[in-house]
Protein backbone atom coordinates (compact mmCIF):
# COMPACT_ATOMS: atom_id res chain seq x y z
CA UNK A 1 0.00 0.00 0.00
CA UNK A 2 1.27 3.35 -0.85
CA UNK A 3 -0.04 6.25 0.83
CA UNK A 4 0.28 9.97 0.28
CA UNK A 5 0.27 12.00 3.29
CA UNK A 6 -0.88 15.76 2.58
CA UNK A 7 -0.95 18.31 4.85
CA UNK A 8 -0.70 22.30 4.89
CA UNK A 9 3.32 23.33 4.35
CA UNK A 10 2.96 27.64 3.12
CA UNK A 11 -0.54 27.91 4.56
CA UNK A 12 1.27 27.20 8.00
CA UNK A 13 3.27 24.74 10.14
CA UNK A 14 1.65 24.91 13.21
CA UNK A 15 0.50 21.29 12.90
CA UNK A 16 3.70 19.78 11.88
CA UNK A 17 4.26 17.38 15.36
CA UNK A 18 0.88 15.97 14.49
CA UNK A 19 1.59 15.65 11.05
CA UNK A 20 4.61 13.46 12.26
CA UNK A 21 2.54 11.68 14.25
CA UNK A 22 0.48 10.70 11.93
CA UNK A 23 3.23 9.37 9.69
CA UNK A 24 4.73 7.03 12.13
CA UNK A 25 1.56 5.23 13.05
CA UNK A 26 0.93 5.46 8.96
CA UNK A 27 4.16 3.60 8.29
CA UNK A 28 2.23 0.30 9.89
CA UNK A 29 -0.23 0.31 6.93
CA UNK A 30 2.22 1.00 4.10
CA UNK A 31 5.03 3.07 2.38
CA UNK A 32 4.43 6.82 3.05
CA UNK A 33 5.61 8.82 -0.38
CA UNK A 34 5.83 12.32 1.13
CA UNK A 35 7.94 11.90 4.52
CA UNK A 36 9.18 15.09 4.05
CA UNK A 37 5.59 16.56 4.92
CA UNK A 38 6.11 15.83 8.64
CA UNK A 39 9.86 17.26 8.31
CA UNK A 40 9.93 20.46 11.19
CA UNK A 41 12.97 21.76 8.65
CA UNK A 42 10.98 21.05 5.45
CA UNK A 43 10.76 25.08 4.36
CA UNK A 44 14.93 25.48 4.20
CA UNK A 45 15.55 22.13 2.34
CA UNK A 46 12.40 22.79 -0.07
CA UNK A 47 13.56 26.00 -1.30
CA UNK A 48 16.37 24.72 -3.15
CA UNK A 49 13.53 23.06 -5.83
CA UNK A 50 11.06 25.32 -7.68
CA UNK A 51 7.48 25.47 -7.66
CA UNK A 52 7.03 23.56 -10.92
CA UNK A 53 9.62 21.14 -10.05
CA UNK A 54 7.69 20.53 -6.41
CA UNK A 55 4.37 20.78 -8.07
CA UNK A 56 5.48 17.99 -11.08
CA UNK A 57 7.44 15.60 -7.75
CA UNK A 58 3.87 15.78 -5.71
CA UNK A 59 1.50 14.81 -8.60
CA UNK A 60 3.80 12.03 -9.80
CA UNK A 61 3.79 10.65 -6.21
CA UNK A 62 -0.25 11.17 -6.03
CA UNK A 63 -0.58 9.61 -8.68
CA UNK A 64 1.58 6.51 -7.83
CA UNK A 65 -0.21 6.02 -4.12
CA UNK A 66 -2.89 4.05 -3.43
CA UNK A 67 -5.09 6.67 -1.08
CA UNK A 68 -4.45 10.01 -0.16
CA UNK A 69 -4.16 10.45 3.83
CA UNK A 70 -4.90 14.23 5.09
CA UNK A 71 -4.43 15.90 7.87
CA UNK A 72 -7.41 19.41 6.84
CA UNK A 73 -7.52 21.36 10.24
CA UNK A 74 -5.45 23.31 9.43
CA UNK A 75 -6.62 25.00 5.77
CA UNK A 76 -4.53 24.74 3.04
CA UNK A 77 -4.74 25.62 -0.90
CA UNK A 78 -2.47 23.09 -2.12
CA UNK A 79 -3.80 19.95 0.26
CA UNK A 80 -7.62 21.22 -0.92
CA UNK A 81 -5.95 20.73 -5.07
CA UNK A 82 -4.32 17.79 -3.69
CA UNK A 83 -8.12 16.23 -2.56
CA UNK A 84 -9.58 17.90 -5.37
CA UNK A 85 -7.17 15.90 -7.70
CA UNK A 86 -7.67 12.74 -5.59
CA UNK A 87 -11.54 12.58 -5.83
CA UNK A 88 -11.52 13.39 -9.78
CA UNK A 89 -8.78 10.03 -10.34
CA UNK A 90 -11.60 8.09 -7.86
CA UNK A 91 -8.75 7.55 -5.26
CA UNK A 92 -9.70 7.00 -1.57
CA UNK A 93 -9.39 9.64 0.26
CA UNK A 94 -8.95 9.72 4.31
CA UNK A 95 -9.12 13.36 5.98
CA UNK A 96 -8.63 13.62 9.48
CA UNK A 97 -9.79 16.63 11.08
CA UNK A 98 -9.45 18.20 14.71
CA UNK A 99 -12.70 19.54 15.63
CA UNK A 100 -11.23 20.94 18.71
CA UNK A 101 -9.40 23.77 16.81
CA UNK A 102 -12.73 25.95 16.66
CA UNK A 103 -12.78 25.46 12.67
CA UNK A 104 -15.50 24.03 10.61
CA UNK A 105 -14.30 22.17 7.81
CA UNK A 106 -14.90 22.97 4.17
CA UNK A 107 -18.27 21.95 2.81
CA UNK A 108 -16.43 21.12 -0.18
CA UNK A 109 -14.63 18.62 1.54
CA UNK A 110 -17.11 17.45 4.31
CA UNK A 111 -19.90 16.97 1.84
CA UNK A 112 -17.72 14.97 -1.28
CA UNK A 113 -19.26 11.64 -1.10
CA UNK A 114 -15.51 9.98 -2.53
CA UNK A 115 -14.02 11.49 1.18
CA UNK A 116 -13.94 10.22 4.43
CA UNK A 117 -13.62 12.51 7.14
CA UNK A 118 -12.84 11.62 10.47
CA UNK A 119 -12.71 13.18 13.73
CA UNK A 120 -9.30 13.00 15.19
CA UNK A 121 -9.04 14.25 19.04
CA UNK A 122 -5.49 12.59 19.77
CA UNK A 123 -2.89 10.51 18.02
CA UNK A 124 -5.07 7.26 20.31
CA UNK A 125 -7.62 7.87 17.68
CA UNK A 126 -5.03 6.96 14.94
CA UNK A 127 -5.18 3.28 15.18
CA UNK A 128 -8.84 2.83 15.24
CA UNK A 129 -9.48 5.58 12.46
CA UNK A 130 -6.65 3.87 10.05
CA UNK A 131 -7.69 0.53 10.85
CA UNK A 132 -11.36 1.01 9.31
CA UNK A 133 -10.10 2.97 6.70
CA UNK A 134 -7.03 0.48 5.51
CA UNK A 135 -8.15 -2.92 6.90
CA UNK A 136 -12.12 -3.44 7.36
CA UNK A 137 -12.73 -2.69 3.47
CA UNK A 138 -10.10 -5.10 2.84
CA UNK A 139 -12.08 -8.01 4.98
CA UNK A 140 -15.47 -7.16 3.50
CA UNK A 141 -14.49 -8.13 0.17
CA UNK B 1 -19.11 34.21 -19.98
CA UNK B 2 -19.38 32.14 -17.10
CA UNK B 3 -17.31 33.09 -13.96
CA UNK B 4 -16.69 30.72 -10.94
CA UNK B 5 -15.15 33.12 -8.38
CA UNK B 6 -13.54 31.55 -5.08
CA UNK B 7 -12.29 32.40 -2.00
CA UNK B 8 -11.94 31.59 1.45
CA UNK B 9 -15.14 30.93 3.22
CA UNK B 10 -14.69 28.65 6.23
CA UNK B 11 -10.86 29.33 5.58
CA UNK B 12 -11.43 32.78 6.73
CA UNK B 13 -13.12 35.36 6.41
CA UNK B 14 -10.62 37.95 6.72
CA UNK B 15 -10.45 39.30 3.27
CA UNK B 16 -14.15 39.76 2.62
CA UNK B 17 -14.45 43.06 1.15
CA UNK B 18 -11.63 42.44 -1.03
CA UNK B 19 -13.56 39.48 -2.96
CA UNK B 20 -16.70 42.10 -2.97
CA UNK B 21 -14.05 44.19 -4.86
CA UNK B 22 -13.18 41.58 -7.26
CA UNK B 23 -16.30 40.44 -7.87
CA UNK B 24 -17.93 44.07 -8.52
CA UNK B 25 -15.10 44.36 -11.16
CA UNK B 26 -15.58 40.95 -12.95
CA UNK B 27 -18.74 42.00 -13.60
CA UNK B 28 -17.92 43.75 -16.58
CA UNK B 29 -16.70 40.69 -18.15
CA UNK B 30 -19.42 38.30 -17.20
CA UNK B 31 -21.65 36.48 -15.36
CA UNK B 32 -20.27 35.49 -11.58
CA UNK B 33 -22.46 32.35 -10.82
CA UNK B 34 -20.94 32.83 -6.97
CA UNK B 35 -21.35 36.02 -5.74
CA UNK B 36 -22.31 34.60 -2.27
CA UNK B 37 -18.26 34.37 -2.15
CA UNK B 38 -18.33 38.37 -1.63
CA UNK B 39 -21.58 38.37 0.98
CA UNK B 40 -20.52 39.22 4.42
CA UNK B 41 -23.54 37.92 5.81
CA UNK B 42 -22.29 33.97 3.95
CA UNK B 43 -21.91 32.25 7.46
CA UNK B 44 -25.45 32.70 8.12
CA UNK B 45 -27.39 31.99 4.94
CA UNK B 46 -25.60 28.96 4.37
CA UNK B 47 -26.51 27.70 7.77
CA UNK B 48 -29.46 26.43 5.75
CA UNK B 49 -27.27 23.96 3.46
CA UNK B 50 -26.09 21.25 4.67
CA UNK B 51 -22.31 20.01 3.37
CA UNK B 52 -23.69 17.53 0.76
CA UNK B 53 -25.87 20.57 -0.73
CA UNK B 54 -23.51 22.91 -0.67
CA UNK B 55 -20.61 20.88 -2.36
CA UNK B 56 -23.28 19.91 -5.19
CA UNK B 57 -24.40 23.45 -5.87
CA UNK B 58 -20.95 24.25 -6.13
CA UNK B 59 -19.53 21.71 -8.46
CA UNK B 60 -22.60 22.41 -10.65
CA UNK B 61 -21.70 26.29 -11.11
CA UNK B 62 -17.81 25.23 -11.47
CA UNK B 63 -18.85 22.45 -14.37
CA UNK B 64 -21.06 25.41 -16.02
CA UNK B 65 -18.73 28.36 -15.21
CA UNK B 66 -16.20 28.90 -18.65
CA UNK B 67 -13.48 29.94 -15.95
CA UNK B 68 -12.21 30.09 -12.48
CA UNK B 69 -11.18 33.33 -11.20
CA UNK B 70 -9.56 32.63 -7.50
CA UNK B 71 -8.12 34.91 -4.48
CA UNK B 72 -5.78 32.91 -3.35
CA UNK B 73 -4.26 35.15 -0.28
CA UNK B 74 -6.05 33.18 2.76
CA UNK B 75 -5.17 29.56 2.42
CA UNK B 76 -8.71 27.47 1.79
CA UNK B 77 -9.24 23.52 1.13
CA UNK B 78 -11.91 24.49 -0.64
CA UNK B 79 -10.44 26.98 -3.04
CA UNK B 80 -7.70 24.47 -3.27
CA UNK B 81 -10.23 21.78 -4.16
CA UNK B 82 -12.02 23.71 -6.51
CA UNK B 83 -8.66 24.81 -8.50
CA UNK B 84 -8.06 21.05 -8.60
CA UNK B 85 -10.86 20.06 -10.18
CA UNK B 86 -10.59 22.74 -12.88
CA UNK B 87 -6.79 22.01 -13.72
CA UNK B 88 -8.76 18.51 -14.01
CA UNK B 89 -11.52 19.69 -16.59
CA UNK B 90 -8.64 21.89 -18.40
CA UNK B 91 -10.84 25.03 -17.43
CA UNK B 92 -8.80 28.81 -17.48
CA UNK B 93 -7.77 29.41 -14.10
CA UNK B 94 -6.66 32.68 -12.89
CA UNK B 95 -5.26 33.20 -9.55
CA UNK B 96 -4.88 36.73 -8.23
CA UNK B 97 -2.40 36.59 -5.20
CA UNK B 98 -1.90 39.61 -2.85
CA UNK B 99 2.29 39.39 -1.98
CA UNK B 100 1.79 41.71 1.01
CA UNK B 101 0.09 39.21 2.91
CA UNK B 102 3.62 37.85 3.76
CA UNK B 103 2.85 34.26 2.76
CA UNK B 104 4.43 31.94 -0.35
CA UNK B 105 1.71 30.80 -2.49
CA UNK B 106 1.09 26.79 -2.46
CA UNK B 107 3.96 25.28 -4.86
CA UNK B 108 1.08 23.20 -6.54
CA UNK B 109 -0.73 26.44 -7.40
CA UNK B 110 2.29 28.28 -8.35
CA UNK B 111 3.68 25.81 -10.12
CA UNK B 112 0.83 24.67 -12.42
CA UNK B 113 1.20 25.51 -16.18
CA UNK B 114 -3.01 25.48 -16.03
CA UNK B 115 -2.82 28.12 -13.64
CA UNK B 116 -1.87 31.85 -14.62
CA UNK B 117 -1.00 33.60 -11.44
CA UNK B 118 -0.96 37.49 -11.22
CA UNK B 119 0.29 39.64 -7.81
CA UNK B 120 -2.76 42.08 -7.42
CA UNK B 121 -1.36 44.43 -4.81
CA UNK B 122 -4.50 47.01 -5.32
CA UNK B 123 -8.02 47.43 -6.71
CA UNK B 124 -6.26 49.48 -9.39
CA UNK B 125 -4.44 46.51 -10.99
CA UNK B 126 -7.41 44.25 -11.39
CA UNK B 127 -8.36 45.77 -14.71
CA UNK B 128 -5.11 45.45 -16.52
CA UNK B 129 -4.92 42.16 -14.87
CA UNK B 130 -8.51 41.03 -16.25
CA UNK B 131 -8.15 42.63 -19.63
CA UNK B 132 -5.06 40.52 -20.23
CA UNK B 133 -7.22 37.09 -18.96
CA UNK B 134 -10.33 37.72 -20.23
CA UNK B 135 -9.58 39.97 -23.63
CA UNK B 136 -6.12 39.80 -24.98
CA UNK B 137 -6.15 35.67 -26.28
CA UNK B 138 -9.53 36.11 -27.57
CA UNK B 139 -8.01 39.02 -29.71
CA UNK B 140 -4.63 36.94 -30.53
CA UNK B 141 -7.33 33.91 -32.19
Amino acid sequence: MKIYFAGAIRGGREDVRLYLERVEVLKAYGTVLTEHVADEQLTELDESMDDRAIHDRDLAWLKEADCLVAEVTTPSLGVGFEIGKATEWDMQVLCLFRPSAGRALSALIAGSDRVAVRECKSVADLDEIFDDFFVTPATEL
